[in-house]
């Protein structure tokens, strides 16, 4: 959906207390040019991002993006960001997303322009597509290697797999490769043998009546979406867990999820040639509690 | 150095055949605001660059940069570059480029603004900055893991390994790890202890005489200064070659070399441990080649 609304940020020092940001922050038309072709974000992905969904003009969980911002951020060695101003910008922004339905902001923080002397950072809001239709249909899902062995993320921080960095043209790509051999989506796997993660959302299992993640262990973006939703199945009387989960034990799954900040929760009817049960019940509750205000 | 120029381009298909693109040109102000923030380059890294070295105003081997454009958009699923239209763009950059000493012309080609109806391009130019210190004292390097298995890249092409996409906040970490161990740059190697390149450049070795650099296998970017350097070694009568390389062969190389459009020829003067000795003779008439026009 087109932008509606964008916000270009002067970034403060992340111990920077004053009460109003407001004289960080100037509008900006989302459809002018606003960057510079020096960006670093638009010359190397250098920089990181957070999606927030928004549901009657209420941000969804914005605590826990931002501070999923700031681990990106010390990830990358990019300065820690002052989240008291961002949520001031995420609180602007969702002014201007749809009151009614669904809406996204996206957060970017970039590295800034070459050689110049600050990150720059901007926010957006727009409408969000109609997920209804995926929501109670599913998708199918292909795995796709990732390349990485299990325990690689651990003992290489310069790859950067915790962050959600704006580097993400192997994402989109896994994507493509999933549509091409006919599936809707894509969940990645460890050259080992370890189930990921989807390349836009958190996979999240049910064996034995237990809803399963897979263990964030550096390699995994760790999920807001499957947080939240966690801790309303626990508060329903479910158990949950985190688990190290070899591809293999997805044939002992009998219902599977991707979950993600905008399109909630997508039923897996397929993971290659594995199918599964779409339990419609279960599921339209889940979207039901993703689509109640969320903080 | 800060950019001197900057020219949008708006891509045309590969069989235009005009043979003056001058109106799909637009020249911009290089530091004012020309990206709008929906630009996919700079959301998601998703879109591909070259870097072309350029000496008293000459594009050095552009044919080999367009032709990796090319190779890239084809790993990505872009729509194929018109080489001539990007070939004028060079010409014209080119010109703005420093008409005495180094320059820069960098090419990026985006999948576009997200939601809109086709790819964006762009041209830059800028002076270089000043590497004759490091093309003689030498750069030291350190080995840091690619994550990867060797055999990864020709399985996983999402993985988009040989293509040089703008998503590089990998490469970019890589180098700033490299500097906290003291180092000036980094050499990639496999998880399975394979050599693989530079962040920013390759790497050539000597050993027993003969001049190797690892195969391009996916896994890594053909190097255009590799490439137009074995061809000046062997027209002087030296052996060059591609090789798979396991990490123990750097301790069987006299010399080694990390090669690239813009620094040219930097002697390595230790990989980890290990000492290398400078040919200064040998890399000065290196570096002589590689700063005269070259097509």
């Amino acid at each position: 959906m087109a932008l509606r609304f964008a916000l270009v940020i002067e970034p403060v020092g992340s111990d920077d207390s004053r009460s109003d940001f407001a004289d960080t922050f100037r509008t900006i038309d989302p459809s002018a040019p606003a960057l510079s072709v020096g960006e670093l974000s638009t010359q190397r992905g250098d920089g990181i991002f957070e999606s927030i969904g928004v549901v009657d003009g209420h941000p969804q969980e914005t605590q826990a993006h931002l501070e999923r911002l700031a681990h990106s951020a010390e990830i990358c060695d990019l300065p820690a960001p002052n989240l008291e101003q961002w949520r001031q910008a995420v609180t602007i922004a969702a002014g201007h997303a749809p009151q009614q339905g669904e809406g996204v902001i996206k957060l970017i923080l970039s590295r800034g322009v070459e050689h110049g002397p600050a990150p720059t950072a901007w926010v957006t809001a727009a409408g969000a597509a109609d997920n209804t239709a995926v929501r109670e249909q599913g998708v199918r899902v292909v795995t796709l290697d990732r390349g990485y062995g299990i325990d690689t993320p651990a003992s290489a921080p310069w790859l950067l797999l915790g962050a959600k960095t704006l580097s993400y043209a192997v994402n989109m790509a896994a994507l493509r490769e999933a549509r091409r051999r006919g599936a809707d989506d894509a969940i990645f796997v460890t050259s080992d043998g370890f189930v990921l993660e989807a390349p836009t959302a958190s996979l999240i299992v049910r064996i034995d009546g237990r809803f399963v993640t897979p263990a964030p262990n550096g390699g995994i973006l760790h999920g807001t979406t499957q947080l939240s939703l966690f801790s309303h199945l626990e508060s329903e009387g479910f158990e949950t867990g985190y688990a190290t989960l070899p591809t293999t034990a997805l044939r002992d799954a009998d219902a599977a999820w991707l979950v993600s900040s905008v399109r909630l929760a997508a039923p897996i009817t397929a993971i290659d040639d594995v199918v599964f049960r779409v339990d419609a019940g279960l599921t339209a509750s889940m979207n039901r509690y993703l689509l109640s205000p969320r903080d």
